[in-house]
C-alpha cells in the first residue's frame, strides 16, 4: 500500500470493498464504518459508495492492485456520468480522487525479471462484459504487432477454454519456445511462479488471480528470469 | 514510494540513480554512498550497480515509476545475462530483487479519471533503440485492435515529428473526437493536465516526461474526466 492510499483510508468515515481485500488491510480500518461485499457485487458496491459520498460521508472504495486497471475506478465514473453527478471541489459537488497503486502485471513482472521492458498490451480474457470475438481480434493483432502480452483473468470456474484458445491465436504469430511467465497471487504468501513456453503454457495452472505474461519475439530466458530486451545489445557491447 | 522501496533503500550501502530522481528522495539517503549520474548514462549506471553488487555491497539502483516499464530492470538483467552472472541466494551468487512501483501511466490515468479501464497497449515513441517502422506497425495494429493506447516518450529535444505522425496513424482507425488525455509530470508539483481530442492533440505540448492516453472507440468525456467503459452499461441500468 502506498502512503497516499494509507492517508486516504485514515481520512475516511466509511470503507467499502470486496471482503478478501478488506481482510488484508484490517489494521487500517479501526474505528471505521465497514461495508464489505462479495466478488461479483461490484455494481452495488460502487453505487453504495457514491450514495454515501453524495450524502456527505468521506468514503473510501478499496480496489486490489491499481483501481484504474480492470478495477473499480471505471465503474465509479461510469455511474457518475450516468447519474450526471457534478464533480469538483465546491459545495454540492463530489470530490473524487483516484489513488494509483501497484498493478498486478508490474508485480508479476518484477517477480519474473523484466518481461515488460518493451511495448506491451494488456488483455483481459473475461467474457462477462466483452464478447469473445472482440477479445480474439485483440489477441491476434497484439501478437502480430509483437507486443509483449499480459493476460488478465485467464480462467474462471465457469470459463475454462478461452486461455488455451488465446495461446493458440498468439502462437500463429509467435514461436513455440517464446517464454511465458505465469504468476499466481503476486506478492502474497501463497505466490506461485511458473516460467514456461508458449508450447507448454496450455497445461499450466491458472485462475482469476493469475497474470500471464507472454514474451515478444526477442524475449529470452536466463536462469529463472524472463527478459525482454530494450535493444541495447544491438548498439553496445554488454558483456564487458 | 512504497514501503518495500523504502526498506530496500534503508538496507542499501550504495544508492545509484539519475540525479533528478535521487534529489526527490534525498531524505532517505542519509549516510549512504551516493552515485548520481545524468539521463543518458543508464548503461554506465546499471554496469556500476552490478560491479558494486558483485563486490559485495548492498546496492540500490533507483528508477522513476516502475523499474520494469521502460526503466532500469530490463537493462540490469540484459547485463546479467550478457555477463553470465549467477543469480540466487547462495554464496558467489547475486541476489537481485525488482521492487515494483506505481508506473507513470497509472498515475496519469488516475488524474484523468478512468481511461485505462479496458484492454490497452503501451508504446514508446523513442527511436533511440527501436526503428520507427517497428513503432508505426505497433501503432497501426494497436489502433485497429481498438486498444486504449498509452504513449511514452512522445517527444524529445531532438525528435519532434513522431508524435504527430503517431496521431495520424491512430486516426486512420479512430475518430477525430476520440478523447486524448495528456499528463505532464504526473503527481509532481509542476503537474499539467490537458484533456483534448485526437484531432486537436497534435498542437498540445508534450515532452519526454509526458504520458499521452488515447481512448478507444467507446471512451467518452464527462466534465473534466476521461472514461473508458468496461461494458456495464450494455447489461445494466446505471442511471438509478
Amino acid at each position: 500500500m502506498t502512503p497516499r492510499a494509507k492517508s486516504a483510508l485514515a481520512e475516511a468515515d466509511v470503507v467499502l470493498g470486496y471482503k478478501t481485500y478488506l481482510a488484508q488491510i484490517e489494521k487500517h480500518l479501526q474505528g471505521k464504518e465497514i461495508r464489505s461485499s462479495t466478488m461479483t457485487k461490484e455494481l452495488d458496491r460502487a453505487g453504495s459508495a457514491l450514495d454515501l459520498a453524495c450524502a456527505g460521508k468521506v468514503t473510501a472504495l478499496v480496489s486490489g492492485g491499481d483501481p484504474g486497471i480492470y478495477a473499480m475506478a471505471g465503474l465509479v465514473f461510469e455511474l457518475i456520468a450516468a447519474r450526471e453527478i457534478p464533480l469538483g471541489k465546491g459545495p454540492d459537488k463530489l470530490n473524487v480522487k483516484v489513488i494509483p497503486g501497484v498493478t498486478a502485471f508490474t508485480c508479476a513482472a518484477a517477480i519474473l525479471g523484466a518481461p515488460l521492458n518493451h511495448d506491451f498490451a494488456s488483455i483481459s480474457l473475461s467474457t462477462r462484459l466483452t464478447p469473445w470475438e472482440v477479445i480474439t481480434k485483440k489477441l491476434d493483432l497484439a501478437a502480430q504487432a509483437d507486443f509483449v502480452i499480459a493476460l488478465y483473468n485467464p480462467k474462471s470456474r465457469g470459463r475454462d477454454w478461452q486461455f488455451n484458445e488465446a495461446l493458440k491465436i498468439i502462437g500463429e504469430s509467435r514461436g513455440p519456445q517464446t517464454p511465458v511467465g505465469i504468476v499466481q497471487k503476486a506478492s502474497r504468501p501463497s505466490e506461485a511462479v511458473n516460467l514456461t513456453t508458449l508450447k507448454d503454457a496450455a497445461s499450466a495452472e491458472v485462475d482469476m488471480q493469475t497474470v500471464v505474461i507472454i514474451g515478444n519475439s526477442r524475449t529470452y530466458r536466463y536462469l529463472d528470469k524472463m527478459i525482454t530486451p530494450r535493444g541495447y545489445k544491438d548498439k553496445y557491447d554488454l558483456s564487458s
